[in-house]
């Protein structure tokens, strides 16, 4: 299935009125504080977010699964479900591959495929934490921290073979999340773990092409419950700063322990020239991969507000960060899904671009803590929805992305082309 | 000092004309909605938030405290203070006092000038925390919960006193928040020190005016750091149901352990017509009792959601709640501090007000999760400031609080009258 | 496979003598504090915990599952397992089933099969987390809970055929475990939840046969991430108690947030006589289900402590609990990991034993805290493996189970056996 | 007061049999095991850890603090109270001083009575959480952190001064806990903050004597409730590497977010010879400061054997890290609780040095993970208190020291000495 632009004017032209006069509105309300809306309006349209290729598909958890109709079963079938996201939003430019899930049989095609859609490549992903049919040595204990050079030998060739897929298809960067752990005191010897870790990453990191980089993420727990080798930043820091100038430390909104303040955590990392990337989702519990912002929204915007002041005032030469959703779908619609948390992701990025930060820097300096609340929660409270709706409007894409998403009846298709039963890969 | 109301006349004709601007706009975006703008202006005119005496001077922790100048040092300054704060709000109209912290010398001088400012008599609020110097026997053990008949007796009695100063006041009802609990397994007698607290309660109860009510709080944690006696809303609801109708649960919102579903107990005691009150604040870590929306305001918002929901469909009779801000003010100034508070605690009152009912209703029906959590997400993404604005001024209180208090200096003045050097009592 | 005595006696003759000097040592050691080492033999003897069918296979978790060769494929090969866990230990007398992956075919065989095995049937589990093949409609958004009245009864009719099975067998309980719940604000009503899981709890009430139980279980939140229908104790304490007579709290070790009290719930539970069952595990991030005291040996022998004061000190007429085992088995043999669970609560509740109540008691009496903590310690410090091993000599099982399974071949039999790929029902 | 010899010994002739023969038991059983009890009898007598001065009175929280008698009113009379415990344990020969509480007349008469009592001065203890009396500028919005430089300067100075007292009286490091950090976002610039902290640091170690260590401690809450600069482990880390060789990371037992794994926090220290000091206490919920092992022993076993591991393969020449115990002594009386501390610490370094760890080792090699539990929990459940009475036997301590204590009635006589209304600085 394919969205057509006559579709999306289609939609577009019924709300535009009420769109204009709520824009001009806005418009005003920020001239009034001196903020330039045109400007805002252009990163709002610059700023792209990967899908992974699994989010296409329901998720489930270990006690089950419930399963959504006219799931992609191929990855083409994957890109095509992200083009129709990228369609009626325009912000949703770029795939993150897993391997062995995603092993194009023809590259040329898939790339050509992605082209058309205009989605790009972003970071490749490898599994070491499932064992696949073919494979000779079983990842239970482990990959890159086993104790047996031959499984981490396994797992060191997957990850490089990985790196030569994401060449083919011209990707730059390669993520490594280890489930590596324990569940019970004794099982693993912390420091042979982590040691053997950081020699596996080396052979890694040797494979990796001049213009790429590695993203190490981390995480406390699951699926192991006593310990995890990479548990927290500070451990990929760690191993990043070992690794090279070309490994980053990766942060996953849902990988902390309760009440850990993230923000900082990003603010840390780009003081140190060391965050890599961003997976987005929204969790109450642990890593509970729920849609972006429908949980802790005004975390979410504290988050970007520091990546915004970060990277625009980028001391320590930080990479752009790749951007990615990580969510899991186990009740809605992974499109509409998505589609939300393509919204939340954009409005906190909105709302830290407003931020007075002159304001907020003289009442730092005056150590005017009602004021910085003030300026903080000002830019939060704003309805800057007007403004996500002019960028997608000028790109083409859909004012209200859920509703034009309803109006054309995607699922109802997808499953008449696909059928009620096919299961795509992932968690 | 007081605040005269031209000097309010005066704040407010500075940013007439851009309000009403906004509130036009504002109220064809509801109105398009077919939400009635002027009910809700109502509701939140009528809406009054009681002010704890002890909040009015600087909090601290256990490693220090610093202090602000012109701390009010008697009743009679605490009730000036949240008259000033009432003035610029008309949401502060009550207070609520701490025995033996506010003992009033002259109970109908304290009554007349409570009235003069506008301001009822909330809550009366037990002291068995701490050791008083004329006290012959120490809560250092636990208090309704002890071991010894004697404390117990010298805590219900003190607790009879409270209600006996409230009675004088005009005050309806009491909150029973005990410390009583263990630092170490081993300590406490878990069940007789619950049989002990009931039965010490069941003697205050007996000493409840037929018009009055008693709150039982509950706090997981603190001041004692192995097990607190009324741990959870289970253990207060367990005691109100023992106590009789008279008896209810109080929930203070940084009384929870980590990640609490709070919204979903609020719904559950008002199912039941147990939730007699509630006490704002806000907090990332335990009772760190920080301004009001400071950190979760989404929580917040899903809270009075339920609120609104509970008072709109009140099956088991719930009486109105009491609704207080409990807060410590360590480092902003405290008047400014509780108008930030009272401004979030109406802000989310005001989208809880605005959320589409019917639609939400329809949604949950049809297993619509994608449309339930549009519908919560509008509301709460809705910039309601305006109707907030509108209901000040009609009430004749100042349409930017905070703003007013710096314009007409409040601090400075009152530091002029009482010093530098005072120092509330409380925490 | 099957164990026979003249093996048990061959494994105990060779550490007999070491046993019995250690024993006496103890046996001593105990008399000095004037405690009867004979009493807790006894009471050690009798202690039996049921083993739950789908704990005997090997579990996983979203990400994956490692699966263990032998596994029972069958009620028969379930009932097999649990007969070698119980000649080993002779302490795992009873099995827990769970339809629909237990339904009998032949019941009466199943019962014979159980008698020769000196196992009894405990708490029935019924099964709405899950679609079976041949169910009409999804539990995807509920089960008792829902707001289709037709998905309520079809949920209430399976629960009814599981009481059903329960009587043909021989089982006195049956226990109730809903997912029930929501993943975002909005997607649940609250009220209308709980309200409806009320009546559809009251009409499986109205089947349960006079000398029956049925136990309430709760949890925080997973297989959903925003709220769960029973959340906690209180609610289920809130639904027991409108029930009836017959109903019952029951607690899973797993289920709660983090720092939560357990033992001060256990002791409240028994105050007022609702404790019912009780589901052994141990955790240290969520509902890990790992290894009984693996992670937190004291706190699970603080709760025994509870158990033990509350079973000797019945004011409310508390049933006898329900023990159960519940733990998940994703990377120790199963059966290994069920006998070093039976280990670990024996050995709690052999330290609970120890506990001198009268000198606690005089402690806490006289807030001689560092006295209470000598106290509670000194029972656990104290090694008291001497007189679980005597407990399982004198019933005929072996003193080290562990030990005795490696020595006796178990697993590599079972594989023999049932073959490698063989995939046991359950989680 | 001090305790004399014959006192100790009177003591020990009473238990002097039963010991024997307890003794001689484990070391039979230990001897079974290939395990030398001499070896470790050894090590334990050497194992000593400092006494923080601030910990001799009673703590107290923001709710208020319950005063002892014979609270120690200057440094002399600390260093008495730490020369009874040592007098009693032989295993607390070192003081940690707080300037400016600590701050000595007279050094050389102080290192005298140190001398004479056998306690060595261990780490130096800043404080830039609180104002003094005579401090011009504020800590109120931080210290080596702020974002004047005047308050910087200040607080520098203020730990330049530190360690001079700390040369005069021949300790060889210094300890840096700061309470830097803000209740709400926007109050402070993180990357400001983190980056003048660095260099706040870096003059400080500038002064740092050839022979000196300082030690970076980190905590992610309290007294400040939305960040905290020093946040966590890794940020400790990265200043500890930025600084030099002379830096390290300080790790407080109660400055962990719940649940976090600090035995691994431990093990990747030491993996990187960064781990310079501990800080012993016990904590159910925050940093609750409780008696060391009273919540958690299994736990505080596992770091132990982290630590052990770590000392005896030493691959990174970590240093040997400063022990220290900080704990808040609110109910207890603080010697006893001392003792109580002491006795729980060496505990749980006994169970860690009778690990069998070449089983350990090779179990972990074979994916044994059950076995690896059996040999982890077998330490953990020997009942090693014969050990510890002799190591205190062969160094003329109490073999029991909390029943010496309260024999010798040393509260009774402290209190006559110095009366009951004393109070002791610090928290």
């Amino acid at each position: 299935m394919r969205i057509h632009s006559y579709q999306i004017d289609q939609h577009n032209s019924t709300a535009l009125k009420s769109h204009e006069s709520s824009l001009q509105f806005l418009r005003d309300q920020l001239a009034h504080k001196s903020i330039d809306a045109e400007a805002i309006i252009e990163r709002l349209r610059q700023f792209q977010v990967a899908i992974p290729s699994w989010a296409l598909g329901a998720g489930g958890t270990r006690f089950g699964r419930f399963s959504t109709g006219g799931e992609p079963g191929s990855l083409e079938q994957k890109l095509e479900d992200i083009g129709l996201i990228h369609a009626l939003t325009q912000s949703a430019g770029a795939i993150s591959l897993h391997i062995p899930w995603d092993i194009p049989r023809d590259a040329q095609a898939i790339k050509q495929q992605a082209s058309e859609l205009g989605i790009a490549f972003d970071a490749m992903n490898s599994n070491t934490f499932q064992d696949q049919k073919e494979q000779s040595l079983s990842y239970k204990y482990g990959s890159l921290c086993h104790v047996n050079a031959d499984v981490r030998k396994q797992a060191v060739a997957h990850n490089i073979e990985v790196i030569r897929h994401g060449i083919e298809l011209g990707s730059k960067s390669t993520t490594v999340w280890l489930a590596d752990g324990s569940s019970f005191p004794g099982q693993l010897n912390f420091r042979t773990a982590l040691d053997n870790t950081l020699r596996s990453l080396q052979e890694i990191y040797a494979h990796l092409p001049a213009d790429w980089k590695i993203f190490i993420e981390y995480k406390p727990y699951e699926p192991y419950f006593y310990s995890t080798v990479i548990q927290d930043w500070g451990t990929s820091f760690l191993l990043a700063n070992q690794l090279g100038e070309k490994a980053f430390t990766l942060v996953d909104l849902g990988h902390h322990l309760p009440n850990t303040n993230i923000e900082q955590i990003v603010s840390t990392l780009m003081y140190q020239g060391k965050l890599g990337g961003f997976h987005f989702n929204d969790s109450k519990y642990g890593d509970d991969d729920l849609t972006v912002g429908s949980i802790k929204p005004y975390q979410l915007y504290l988050i970007f507000s520091e990546l915004v002041y970060g990277m625009d005032n980028n001391t320590a030469s930080n990479p752009e960060p790749a951007w990615m959703i990580d969510a899991s779908h186990n009740l809605k619609d992974p499109l509409e899904d998505l589609i939300q948390s393509l919204e939340a992701i954009r409005l906190a990025y909105a709302q830290a671009l407003v931020v007075d930060r002159q304001g907020l820097w003289d009442a730092q300096l005056n150590h005017d803590v009602s004021m910085a609340q003030e300026i903080v929660q000002d830019a939060f409270r704003t309805d800057l929805r007007p403004l996500l709706r002019e960028a997608r409007l000028r790109s083409g894409a859909a004012m209200e992305p859920v509703r034009a998403y309803r109006e054309l009846n995607v699922r109802q298709q997808l499953i008449n082309e696909r059928g009620t039963v096919t299961i795509a890969t992932g968690l």
